[in-house]
């Protein structure tokens, strides 16, 4: 936009940096913000800033969190045997809200993504063979996203695990179950996609 | 969410306060900055929080600016008989982005709206009937938003303006149009609002 004050333009341009925001939204925010008092304004900008100072990477689960190993993993009360592989940090806030899982995680970090460079070797996948290996987990349950990447490294994981599970005692008996497909709640069965209406076909279930 | 670090708490906090942004992408926009570089992160920080500090309000037209008075208001080129009255600075780039106006602008500050206790002295009022006054203007394009207050604010300006057209003799000649309104380019008829293309037939033109 023209004739705008540099510091604004300098707002503008960082708001439009962020994943799906775009120009107009941007100028929006800028504007909003104007209108803000100062002491408000500042506050923004520390706690920004901020962000990372008081986040470690948890050395056990590789979540974001305020300490070392992570509220999760030092909770004696949840199920040491049960562990949830899912892609990104945010995904374990999902996985916590949905209120029925009450294992571990692991943070894969990503997912195999051959077209974009991201190998076997880009995602904490040692990391989680040799924690399943050394710990004394009944089920693995994989949470990757529903999307082709996501199956694939599911498929990937699970197929890393079965290679071993000869050589290694631990693994031997790893239940290793996959988040279910199917329509979502409040869904339109008339508008469903076809493929996830055959998934939900395929994972029938009696009532 | 449940146990995330507080730093994050508070940068998700900040996020949902503004505007548009929901709980859930305010999650995501926070576990997006997570991932930056520190180096961003600040620069995002200082950034927000000077956003107001090389920034003042131009005493002409009270558009945010570089400078007092404001690059538009001190463009000698720009047609100094015209005169653009808007809601809010903000509309001032979508106007210029337009192309065709080459005019001044008066930025109001908001609109009358009496159930939110706004009246005619909570909107730069006074100082447009004194800027018309004190000038040589020959014509007042009201561009408040098609809104019911922003329709009733152009209503009272317009009156204000004729009651002193008598003693105010710069008043006198000037023309005091509104934007149109009618079909936004690119909608389909079909779907357009009974109100919209009303006002597409009331203000239908020779082709």
């Amino acid at each position: 936009m023209a004739l705008l004050p540099k510091s604004i333009t300098k707002v503008i341009e960082m708001f439009e940096s962020l994943p799906g925001v775009g120009p107009k939204t941007a100028v929006r925010l800028a504007f909003y913000l104007l209108r803000l008092p100062q002491e408000r304004l500042t506050r923004f900008g520390t706690v920004v800033g901020k962000i990372k100072e008081d986040t470690v990477i948890c050395a056990v689960c590789f979540n974001v969190a305020d300490r070392d190993p992570c509220d999760i993993c030092s909770d004696s009360r949840r199920d040491q045997s049960l562990l949830c592989v899912v892609e990104q940090a945010i995904d374990v806030g999902a996985m916590e809200a949905a209120g029925n899982y009450k294992g571990l995680y692991h943070i894969l970090g990503g997912v195999l993504d051959p077209l974009n460079n991201v190998g076997p070797d880009e995602i904490r996948l040692d990391e989680l063979i040799d924690r399943l290996a050394k710990g004394k987990f009944r089920e693995l349950l994989i949470a990757t996203n529903p999307s082709m990447e996501g199956e694939a490294t599911a498929l990937y994981i699970k197929k890393q695990i079965e290679r071993r599970m000869d050589q290694v005692k631990t693994l031997e008996n790893l239940v290793i179950p996959r988040l279910a497909h199917g329509l979502p709640i409040g869904a339109d069965i008339e508008f469903s996609d076809a493929i996830t209406l055959s998934r939900a076909i395929e994972g029938r279930r009696k009532i």
